[in-house]
């Protein structure tokens, strides 16, 4: 079967991720080893961290090579299996890359149970959706009328944290940049408020929100929204360092954040965590959200675009602040119109 | 009674301390009321924090006013005593000032008992050893066999805070400037090693020492230092802001540390205190800390000057880096020649 594909062809450190990193290929699609699962891809997850990926930034994950498939969460449809837990029809997710096949162990594969959680799964059942689940669980730790304040909230990973938290009794604030993302995060998500980082200052407008201060703060932005959340917080406030998409694309290391003394004043914590540290408790974590879908407690943002050669540029959305929710890309849909 | 004071005159805010913040003032003592106490001081404690008390810029403890007598920790002799709980003679510590006599209210005094712990309790018995303790205990949890790095080493704070690591069964690491000081550390305090912030690149000198990553960061300075010590962070490290002193007389605030992110890749948590906060728990934690003082397990390091007059100089001493442990103007001794 004819597979294309995009290869990672230069290393977007220090600078935004260009659609020339990547090299168009095609050949066949190898045949599945022993053990191994052949993979027809149908729908791809896009996320800040695939550009460290790109540059081997980070140390939790196997480092990539130039020449490799670009590394990309998705799912899709068995066409052939030698690993007898999976069958042909069988959908499954994993890091299946850029490409329309992909020939995989076995093991490194996952069923995903109904067709209606099959993009879910890439987003707030895959990992977007465990990564906000256990930050919130394990570091913010909400509380019934705690005040949480989320950078980058029209982003998957905000979406999802801002409206568990409001499962969890907390008061939840968006900052996003425009009117259009701010008024779905309080229509369509039942965020409580959201602030407009491009519409006057981002400190002033949380201090008329949250007088009394903000008793957990979600950041996936870094830089400067970020600096000036801080001297918002209130008494024994829990920081969770998401990402810093503001960052990720810079030549140098940009300043941390300026205010960080205000962990001594406010007897703070600031924490970052790995997802992948809770994989056993994932399938528990998702039987909870999957139920809390069901019911119409939580949302799924989605935010789809088509084709496998758009890959590189739905990419840069991310990096452009344009998606809304989840960023996917359906490589055998066509757009209703 | 013939009173000598300083008081505060300007506020330093962007600058260093400088002797002319001060203003020289003579008077006589007032007479105490009724819960007052007329305490005969002599000797003071010195802390960066006050550089922040004359700005302002905290609102843990009550601001200070232009023309207040400058505040300062410290112990002294009770003259006459309108509160029963006192009599002429006893020992006690308290917020005395920078002044040869404090009229003050028996509430806002703490008996002090033993001429041997007189000068303790303003370092190791007092809010910096209780600094080192809590902040130990409550953020950075030292377990058997971790490494723990501390920034600001020789000062009063950090040298306590090494010594109660090694207590706890940790290998302490101390960060200094210069070779005396390092020396001091691990020849006289026990330390495990020492590093030399001027002799070299930080990051190289900490890796070479533990290669496998630092459990616990104690920072006291801020700054380029403990941007440098960030990257060398083991697994689930914990991170206890305590001060940053590299920061306090800049003009502008200085940027936060650029390798944040090391908080997501390390799975770290980074936490801020307020001793205050464990007021309460103050007496048995000093009961614990001069057990170890009495049995030789801990060390009291004092770096001590002379005369009243010599306050504002012996402030900026900190700011210079100057003292090795707890800093004191003794009012009444005169230096041993």
């Amino acid at each position: 079967m004819r597979n294309r594909q995009w290869l990672i062809a230069d290393r977007p450190i220090g600078r935004p991720v260009a659609e020339t990193d990547f090299c168009w290929a095609e050949g066949d699609a190898r045949a599945p080893d022993a053990g191994e699962v052949l993979v027809r891809v149908t729908h791809l997850g896009f996320d800040p961290a695939q550009k460290g990926w790109m540059e081997n930034v980070a140390d939790y994950i196997e480092p990539t090579e130039i020449g490799d498939v670009m590394r990309a969460d998705g799912v899709g449809e068995v066409v052939e299996s030698r690993d007898p837990r999976f069958a042909a029809g069988d959908k499954v997710g994993g890091l299946l890359g850029w490409q329309d096949f992909a020939t995989m162990a076995g093991d490194a594969l996952t069923r995903i149970d109904g067709e209606r959680h099959l993009t879910a799964s890439l987003g707030i059942l895959g990992l977007t959706g465990m990564t906000a689940y256990f930050g919130l669980k394990t570091i913010a730790r909400p509380f019934p009328g705690d005040t949480v304040l989320v950078t980058g909230a029209a982003g998957s990973t905000g979406s999802t944290v801002g409206q568990i938290a409001r499962l969890a009794g907390c008061r939840v604030i968006g900052i996003a940049g425009g009117p259009d993302k701010c008024q779905w995060l309080t229509e369509t998500l039942g965020f409580d408020a959201a602030v407009d980082y491009k519409a006057g200052p981002v400190r002033r407008q949380i201090r008329a929100l949250v007088p009394g201060g903000v008793d957990i703060v979600w950041d996936n932005v870094g830089g400067p929204v970020f600096d000036s959340v801080l001297p918002c917080i209130a008494d024994g406030a829990r920081i969770v360092i998401c990402g810093a998409i503001s960052a990720y694309s810079a030549s140098a290391l940009p300043p941390g954040p300026s205010h960080y003394m205000q962990l001594v004043f406010r007897r703070a914590t600031m924490a970052g965590f790995i997802v992948w540290d809770y994989r056993d408790a994932f399938p528990a974590a998702r039987a909870r959200m999957a139920e809390w879908l069901e019911t119409g407690q939580l949302r799924h943002a989605e935010d789809i675009a088509y084709g496998l050669e758009a890959a590189p540029a739905t990419l840069k959305r991310l990096f452009d602040g344009r998606n809304r929710g989840k960023q996917i890309l359906s490589l055998h849909g066509r757009p209703a119109t």
